[in-house]
């Protein structure tokens, strides 16, 4: 059988040389691992964006693989090290520090094992606490992929429970007003991603097309609210227009066709970015 | 028969979950494939530096292997998704919006066939309109590279000349003056490529060792104005001094050794920066 | 037998086309060899940190290994280029530049070769000087990994005794004090790493749970004092303290938990800057 692929997201950047050392452990291991990139830039200690990347991107890549998450602010105290089997059929393998939220609640997670440290991590670091990523993650992961451990043997299991994780928030829709948060955002195109899903949206009668009264304030104070279409992409409005979209997580996104929306209201993501959304009269 | 190398290029970074998804899209259809990131930092909807990126690193590829470029403004609206085959022997899987301007010009395209979205799009993703590099340009590639489907199985063949292309600029060359303009840069060392084949500029009776009068104008305005060495590398100058230099397209750049020549004098590319380069009398 | 990986450092970044062309060319040479990166943002021209890097991070990855590291402000003039063999089974292709400082110094250079350009550059290339990353590193390193040329066939081996180095400084330790300096850090998480190695510091009676008195200077000038623990992890500190720690390489650094001390202080690396650290009477 195939062995799983690796797909690691840190907070590390690649400005110095932290991921080479973890990736050369990894192939240490077992030269035959595969090893992908799926982001080295969630913003610093950031657990909520990394449950949130893994959410987005996991369930594209095939059954088996194993995602390693290193965003990890307690590094070297007493937070759990674990491994996660997901109910549809993947593993984590990260901090227990909210990373595991998304990936929980949406996918499910069948059994977490606590990382056994004097198995599972590198014997020639051990003097050192600060970069899990390279001695316990990276090395756990790839004896995991490569067979020489079975999940079991990762280290003792403990009750699913007890994962920490960040709230979630629901939106509240009716058939005049939908209201949420920005849950996230695209930090590159500057678009900001709600919490509303678009099937439940469209089921309370918006349609693409309408224009809808937008309204965001933080921390209870509106920040912006204009009329703003509600379009399929982005190029249904002039450059430098807002618009209301179905995002690639099928939830709504508010964008500027060719701009950033965030930069240009200074609007960002979090609990206390709520955005409401009326139809017309 | 070796299966074909996907590189791709994108606007989108690796700031986001964008490049990880799209990358398990192309490992879900076949685990087999073999990715590279050509570049994810093509400067946001700039088809012309999509274009020239291509034109600069395809070459250097085996035969067969495939690129997929998405900088793509006009992501969910009526522009082709399309793939060409060059008579060089690639393929490119892009918008056709310009993305295919020097590949076109300099590889020529044998054939160009728009995708049919009917069976080279995803299935799951058919509510979002907004991230064709995930569910079409990426999906559509993995198959054509896995050979699940055949080139004429991509979709319909349109006529090569109907490929929209960027107007290209050529350079004006005599024994004295040489103008060309400036149409790509290095953003990361600062240097500007002008367009002028150093081939032609030689046989014009320039020579390595030239002290040149170089005029740089902006929108008719000088911006820049010197005497400049010649020479084949950097070092010829001393550190922080400006050089001409052959690039490694074989075009004449400028360059400040160990400096960023565009940072110093703020100068850019496009049509409407002109470099005229003299012999000194 | 397997063919050794290549891992690629530069200060190329991914803005434009240079390392995916460069990573053609390996690929063009044989299509089987697997290629990592390790970082392409080293600051531009320092050939410091570029050997710093290589030794962070090559005894982690798996004997025989080619590193390529191209940080190269000499390019197109008389330096060498070469390939190293280390006493520890590695081998780097780079510029003689100081590159190679602290493989020499902590490995051990075994065997150094100047590359023949004559055979180990790329043909179609020798137009131009100024890319050898694409042209003659990469292309040589793909070509001995691929078992193509044998390391002789590099070109004529020279002393190792004729390497380039910078200096490397020693730190003093007395059972009161501890001196070094930053010799380089870790610009993502805006930590500093001295000189120190810890097992030194702990044999001089140094011990975790100290708190030390910590000056920093640059040029004579102290810019930072202050009473600073001495713990394994950041968490050991409040959000927003400093603290020193044992970094990943085992030797003294100093950070703010969940903070950059480099931006908060505006402390950097280099000869100049002078690091004490002395026990609490």
């Amino acid at each position: 059988m195939e062995k799983p692929i690796l797909v690691f997201q840190t907070d590390f950047t690649y400005k110095e040389g932290a991921v080479c050392a973890m990736y050369g452990v990894v192939k240490s291991v077992d030269r035959s691992l595969e090893i992908f990139d799926g982001t080295h830039e969630i913003p610093h200690f950031d657990t909520w964006s990394a449950s949130y990347r893994l959410y987005q991107t996991m369930p594209f890549w095939p059954k088996g693989t194993i995602f390693v998450s290193v965003v990890d602010p307690g590094v070297g105290t007493s937070r759990r090290a674990c491994v996660a089997r997901t109910s549809n059929g993947y593993y984590v393998v990260a901090p227990d520090n909210g990373t595991l939220t998304h990936v929980k609640a949406y996918m499910g997670v069948e059994e977490v094992r606590e990382i056994d440290e004097t198995r599972n991590r590198l014997p020639s670091t051990r003097g050192t606490s600060i970069f899990n990523g390279r001695d316990l993650f990276g090395y756990c992961a790839a004896r995991l992929a490569s067979g020489i451990i079975t999940f079991e043997e990762v280290g003792p299991a403990y009750p699913v429970d007890e994962i920490i994780v960040h709230k979630i928030l629901e939106p509240q829709l009716s058939p005049q007003r939908a209201q949420g948060i920005f849950e996230i955002c695209d930090p590159n195109f500057g678009n900001l991603w709600s919490n509303i899903p678009v099937e439940a949206f469209l089921e309370q009668g918006f349609a693409y097309g309408d224009r809808l009264k937008v309204t965001i304030s933080h921390g209870g104070e509106v920040v912006y609210q204009d009329m703003v279409p509600f379009a399929k992409s982005f190029g249904a409005v002039q450059k430098g227009e807002a618009v209301v979209y179905t995002n690639e997580l099928m939830r709504l996104g508010v964008a500027i066709n060719m701009g950033s929306f965030r930069d240009t209201y200074k609007v960002d993501f979090g609990y206390d970015w709520i955005v409401i959304l009326e139809k017309q009269q």
